[in-house]
């Protein structure tokens, strides 16, 4: 009796252990926020509203921002399940639509990434004054690039990430915020009317994609 | 009466978005956690953790990282109201006790700061899942050194400071995490009995420093 207490004892400590090691996960599938990308090679850095829909395999983004020196804005809409991306123009109603070939690739932390370390962003000791996140890494295995990622432990939301460059120089960083979850319009997933009309142009590549990736 | 009602509101929806606006804070006085310093012009990365006491103005910092690929190891007491730095070896017992002529600045977003933009890291739709910083510029009016700093808006807590050098290239880097209010053993801040007869050295420099820069 005592025997089967002492196993059972041990078997709680280990599923607990076991339980408390953070697993991949994936973001909420319907997420808008804003977030930053640099590219440091190109020197690009640009500020942009997001909206990302899983379900539907939408994203929208609204982007403005420097590419060496020079100003530059975009306004695009990928609809992956479709296979078309639009580059909008509200300044003079016109549009560029163009075939999308790539597959939709979902906010995620990869099933294959590598745990490295959970913190807490600020601190544990009050609530509202920390956050806490896991920190992990892996290889893309299409191009066999390397990454850092981070997202939060609770709700699966990205916090940022870094693709290097075969020589482990930054090739682009991410950094998320001011995330919701939910879209509050649902129409950013609709080309506007002056859309309709446009011819579809050919992709220029169809290199695999990710949705960090899809907004440059 | 009407006219009365409506200055009455004015008034109100005046205070109200002046009680909003971000206002300079100081950390928690007893302060204890982990940092990462990374100074890039001189290639060295650190790993800290601190023990922060503004009462007595105390700081330690058991360090370790990499400079210029050397590894680097540092456990230092800074005993800011004595005027005395200690360098402690406890591997070998020994100690290195210096002069230490700066004034102690605590860790605080500066009265002259300049408030950039509140952003939630992660998401405010759920509690747990988001943490609500302040972005703050500023120049150090000793220095002329221009900073940019992140501050949680509740408990003033650091997130990160970067320091930049008179050509806008980054100087220093600092990222807080894993912050607790308090220090658990206040017996950091007492240096081990071997630095007792040890003799004072001087100084060789006496500029002034803060917390972010007495790190290193």
């Amino acid at each position: 009796m005592k025997i089967l207490f002492v196993i059972s004892v041990c078997l709680i400590l280990i599923l607990g252990s076991c339980a408390q090691k953070p697993h991949p996960c994936r973001a909420p599938p319907l997420l808008e926020g804003k977030l930053t990308v640099h590219v440091p090679g190109e020197k690009i850095r640009v500020y942009e509203k997001f909206y990302y829909d899983a379900f539907g395999q939408n994203v929208r983004v609204v982007a403005y921002g420097k590419e060496d020196n020079k100003t530059i804005f975009a306004d695009r809409l990928l609809l992956f399940r479709e296979g078309v991306k639009y580059d909008i123009h509200y300044h003079n109603q016109t549009c560029v639509k163009t075939a999308l070939k790539v597959s939709f690739i979902p906010v995620e932390v990869p099933h294959d990434a590598h745990f490295l370390h959970q913190l807490v962003i600020g601190s544990s000791s009050r609530p509202g004054e920390g956050l806490l996140v896991n920190n992990w890494e892996g290889i893309v295995s299409q191009t066999k690039e390397h990454y850092f990622m981070s997202f939060t432990e609770f709700g699966c939301l990205p916090i940022y990430s870094i693709y290097f460059t075969d020589k482990m120089n930054v090739d682009i960083m991410t950094s998320f915020y001011d995330l919701v979850n939910g879209i509050e319009d649902p129409e950013v997933f609709i080309p506007p009317s002056f859309c309709d009309s446009v011819k579809l142009r050919e992709a220029k590549d169809d290199t695999e994609t990710n949705f960090f990736k899809a907004l440059l």
